[in-house]
């Protein structure tokens, strides 16, 4: 069970953001992958479902959305495949040559020298940010520790009606967030 | 290995709209899924990767894409998911109970009712349209066919600049194809 | 009295797409311009404010939007600058060396031909299509016609937010119509 | 004469921009404009034309550019309605009871709070930010002045090819800047 019956609780990442992640980092089925902030669960899901049989270690710190969360990785059917860790990742990553690591929280400035120190050689770091001003702490960052082949992109999806006519949809999500990627 | 090191032989379907098909139809790992025209083979690979344990029935009518993807496959270490069919998918899909099927070909209209056959209930077809007479074709065919479910959108990456100071990049790619997604 | 107070009858070209058509024709103010259909008479009165001392002659064949664009266009003061047609134009233009002509309705295709004849050389015809079948019909007509430096385009406009943080508005405008300029 | 034949020399702002500045301002032919920096004096020109009999003062600080903007102007035929100024806006503004202020200028939050006094009770100011970080600071100094109605947004062109198929240009411009609009 993938993307469906989950149940909502803090705004998630979209499916079509998730997916960038696998087409932009090349992640192979099997890896080891850090996720920060849990929040409901569903990129932990997302990764465990396609990166299987890989091994997704997710942090929430926040009790209310662990609750969530627990939930939702249980109805995934994944739980061997997902560790949920009620911690701050902020204070420290304890997985080591992790291949991918991906950050959707207000601080994630703060956990990208952590980030560079777990990944290994090669690995890559993904950064959601909702607004321009986190993009622009979080390429700070990145550029402070060292990573390489930094790239930033947004992914806008525009539906089109088919029903009589063709035409795009007058109204449409005009945006979700930046997505950075950058390789250890 | 994933995307990289492959030969590009004809016009392939970027990383993004790969990534869209899991996206959008939740299609699990360990599903049967029918891909045609094979080109050089990367839909199929993309495919094989994230679904695995799944198999992909990749269907080819030109022998010199045959070559390039056979090699391509190979090259992918997933030849046991993948069954590479030098046929004509015009004629008819010889697999049934099919989870997923991805078209890019330009006579995407003339497999529609095969597809409608082949898919188990509840099963997804999708198909990449470069232009928008062939979209309206491939809908058309889509509404007489009843499925159900019917979205089409397309999918528009924009990349950042992020040296000294951040914006879009100036130029980039505007257009690549629609992406079709119907349910049986 | 620009585009504000104007009674909203009938759909209108936006700001955005009217101002497209000053942007990509280099039409020179005192202009001789036909417009059809007049609808609630927005595109006349843009076209007669930014092309003063200009004249536009404004067709429509429905007397029910003939009487708001009559009072829209009292309400602008600039009668002087503008004749409105209760009139078909998809039976002939009576204007002749048109320095610019503007189509908004359903059936366009019929007017390219009338068009032509109007226009001077060198005179530019603008083609508002909501759909890409509306599209693709007036581009065969054009090519038909024997029109040059075919043009078209989208033009979307993305609300940013600046409140507390930058970034793009999550919902907004995805679609008005597509654009077609053609010279004669 | 609009906007050919002009010679270009610092980087213009685009038509399409140009045209947004007179489809979100509202702004009356017969209007006193102040422009800034000049460079090539293209919407100088842009405006004087659209805003005819109004007249445009333009600001330039680099006096190779002064001699570019001087030609342009005496070519368009619009000399008698704009004012070349080889001053620096930074240090102010000497119109008073301006309907409409643009700027184009890497320091345009220094001229912000002058533009606030230059300007009349409902003129607008406009500024034209090619990055998110001048579009910040600006954004920063308009909120301190008072300004109302703040909007900031991105006008995307994209073009459509209709040869033998109808579909989007495959490569395209993805960012001139971004278009603040504030009204005193």
């Amino acid at each position: 069970m993938v993307k469906s019956e989950l149940i909502r609780g803090p705004q998630i990442i979209t499916p079509k953001d998730s997916a960038m992640i696998l087409a932009y980092t090349n992640t192979e089925p099997g890896s080891k992958v850090v996720d920060a902030g849990t929040g409901s669960g569903f990129l932990a899901i997302f990764l465990a479902t396609y990166l299987n049989p890989g091994k997704v270690y997710t942090y929430e710190n926040d009790y209310r959305f662990v609750k969530i969360a627990k939930e939702n990785i249980k109805k995934s059917g994944l739980s061997k495949f997902i560790v949920l860790r009620n911690a701050d990742i902020t204070k420290g990553i304890k997985e080591k040559k992790v291949d991918l690591i991906t950050l959707d929280l207000k601080d994630a400035k703060k956990v990208v020298k952590h980030a560079h120190k777990a990944l290994k050689a090669g690995g890559y770091l993904v950064v959601y940010s909702p607004t321009v001003e986190h993009l622009i702490e979080v390429i700070k960052e990145i550029k402070k520790n060292k990573f390489k082949g930094l790239k930033t992109i947004e992914n806008i999806v525009r539906e089109w009606k088919t029903d009589y006519t063709t035409r795009p949809k007058t109204m449409g999500i005009m945006h979700t967030g930046f997505l950075t990627f950058a390789k250890k």
